[in-house]
């Protein structure tokens, strides 16, 4: 039985998310958009000709995007890998593809063996919105102090109880985590939208619960717009209360960049 | 009566070009894409209460983009820019945007006085498709040598009849046009997909016949892949025959960046 590694990119906005999500099922009533897991193994089977499991690093939500998801699957075909790859992207949808196809040992899992995984967000910030970009971004047109956000993110790397960001309702026997690096920066889109004012904020994190990267960006951009003082931080994150902390921002900004194992 | 100047920015992936294109409708059965001018000319409507007729630089087609489309439209109505501005992109869709917005004298006519247009064409030449830039660019998997589709594309350079590189078919009284630039080179995207390998195709001149900058863009990529030298494109030039340039390079890599007057 082979155990093959994929690296996977999406951009997630027409998707569900990894999986069909029942949170999403049971409180909105609009049609069910596809998910990024079934539509990847549906056309595995189709070339493998076996019933495939895809096991992925994490499960991405509706509108999450990812240039470095990572999943694994086991199967008895004996395919060359750079066959199976082309035959992969080329019945893939243009919003999903593999980048890296490889052979993993037999003990490998995505989830279970992953140490660091690394986020990114960006935030749009300019008065219009970007037609090309609106779809990877966060469109927030009032004035950001990203001094400040970025001062204020320190406070939060580290090992600590996170249970302030994450959502409330979700089930996890611990909510401490390791934030190893927690960065924000301004940057310019080159391509293809020359010169936009983006805000890129990066996370690290041994492991992250859920909605936990959207709300810490939510609670950053509400310190930016001088809501929330940066000390006011450490008070948020030892409450361990979700409603101390800001709105959770939107999943349009957010992109799995990286897992490491 | 006012003269209003817009300058517009859109993603074109999900129309049917600037206007509705009659070309389409008689030769494909598919449902009709909305138009951006009819879309942007209904919210004006809405906005200002009376008929408004939008009037562009030029056409674009289907799944065109623009970053510095220019409209000019007369209003009766007083509202101020600014609020004009904001009322406009509040309403628009987010493929959409004005992002400026000034009075234009009364002779102001956006098509009759453009001086001089600058397309950009966007190849994304590597091994894989990027779910991020699909919407924006062509993907060209093949290897193409850039230095020879740079010393190719001075041939063009300057005044000469374009007939070789116009739609078959087109009616115009001349096909007579200037190109003052025509670079090719490579780029690499930043953000939102960092690192992706690009070329950049960019074209200014003082006219554009139908499809041609996607018919040279063809003609330049077969250069690059080696199935024309360089000196076959001043002899594809003198043809003044469609049937001898390259194929049309997809609508998608196209985007009109600036107008000038």
């Amino acid at each position: 039985m082979r155990n093959l590694k994929a690296i996977i990119e999406y951009d997630g906005s027409d998707y569900c998310g990894w999986q069909v999500q029942n949170r999403v099922q049971r409180t909105e009533h609009r049609e069910q958009k596809k998910s990024i897991q079934a539509t990847i193994e549906k056309i595995l089977q189709k070339i493998l000709q076996e019933k495939i499991r895809l096991i992925a690093s994490g499960r991405t939500d509706a509108g999450v995007h990812a240039l470095g998801q990572v999943a694994n699957f086991k199967t008895r075909n004996k395919i060359p890998l750079d066959k199976l790859k082309r035959a992969l992207n080329s019945l893939l949808p243009d919003d999903i593809r593999v980048s890296r196809l490889e052979e993993a040992g037999a003990d490998f899992h995505s989830r279970y063996n992953a140490k660091f995984k690394i986020y990114r967000y960006l935030i749009l910030n300019q008065p219009d919105q970007s037609p090309f970009l609106q779809r990877q971004v966060y469109f927030c047109p009032y004035a950001l102090d990203v001094g400040l956000m970025a001062k204020a993110a320190k406070r939060l790397k580290g090992r600590r109880d996170f249970k302030s960001f994450c959502a409330s309702g979700s089930k996890v026997k611990s909510t401490v985590r390791t934030i190893k690096n927690l960065t924000v920066k301004r940057v310019r889109c080159g391509y293809p939208d020359p010169g936009r004012a983006l805000i890129e904020i990066c996370i690290e994190a041994d492991g992250f619960l859920y909605n936990m990267v959207r709300n810490i960006v939510g609670t950053l951009i509400e310190i930016g717009r001088g809501r929330f003082k940066p000390p006011e931080l450490t008070k948020i994150a030892l409450a361990k209360n979700r409603t101390f902390a800001g709105p959770t921002a939107p999943a349009s900004g957010l992109c799995l960049m990286q897992v490491k194992y």
